[in-house]
């Protein structure tokens, strides 16, 4: 059982050892995990993005189930290259697990960085005018609700923890459940 | 020939008036928008959001390729609700088209609200200490090189139009792409 690790965990200085841990995780656990190769690749030769794509693609293909990090990532919401990544695998037919290490709804996340009110036909907007998703969800209904659909429920912690990139409770409860459901 | 019409553009004020206008631009090259539910539905009744879902889920199966506007939505990349549904169709290996008014950099935009240095190993970081891909794409790898491979790359002006939210030249490029492809 192949399980592609997609997440902004690729982006951290540390890159290569939590995803050396997420993937020790899954062995313990009795499933292979599969890291996506943007830090295995010559990042200054030519081409260097096309193939990391190639490279991360191919690992989908190979896979049976992905878990995503949909930790905000650069604003209230989940990073768009993993959440691209969770779409395709949904598309697939795949397993789709997903965990977040940030418990607050959408709304809050977004009254963090702008200012969010609620206007006369009682729809919440941000500064821009633009809506706000008021559905009491962590992310974008779309997010979510594929994963209570076409896998698991979003998995979360009661409270924040307190480096919220490096702690894999969640992530290791989200590979029981794949385990327990490819199994 | 049907096209499924995601976007942000959804929680704009006039989001029922620019879906209709989209769909008339489909309309006129021949081709059949398929313009996503969020303002077809009573938000406030139980169950809205999975309505939603479902509603879109649908209309994604019964398409034939997507536009996606990949315009950047709360931060310095493009709304991860639309990136999932984009990730869907590739996955299902449906005709893959996006857009998006804001021609800079993913490193310039994410310039724009956060300290971005080089750090000693050359990679450029953000303030949190985050890799920020470097690649001169408009937005991350996984969505602009699923573009270039699963349909055609992403359709952007030369300069932002003066209403990033509303100039659709570059929604009718990509119809006009579909409908050359699909027909």
């Amino acid at each position: 059982m192949k399980i592609y690790l997609a997440g902004p965990d690729v982006f951290l200085p540390d890159a290569v050892g939590i995803g050396q841990r997420k993937c020790d995780i899954c062995r313990h656990h009795g499933v292979t995990g599969l890291y996506p190769l943007d830090n295995a690749v010559d990042l200054a030769a030519p081409g260097a993005s096309m193939q990391i794509f190639r490279g991360n693609e191919a690992m989908m293909n190979a896979s049976d189930a992905i878990i995503a990090n949909l930790t905000p990532f650069r604003g209230p919401g989940a990073d768009p290259g993993t959440v691209y990544e969770l779409g395709y695998m949904a598309g697939q037919g795949k397993l789709c697990l997903s965990y977040c290490n940030d418990p607050a709804s959408y709304a809050e996340r977004v009254a963090r960085s702008t200012k969010v009110t609620r206007g006369a036909d009682n729809r919440l907007v941000d500064a821009d005018g633009l809506t706000v998703e008021d559905f009491g969800l962590p992310d974008n209904l779309m997010m979510i609700h594929a994963l209570d659909l076409h896998g698991s429920p979003l998995v979360m912690p009661h409270a924040k923890p307190v480096d919220i990139w490096r702690d894999l409770s969640a992530f290791e409860t989200c590979v029981r459940l794949a385990a327990e459901k490819l199994g």
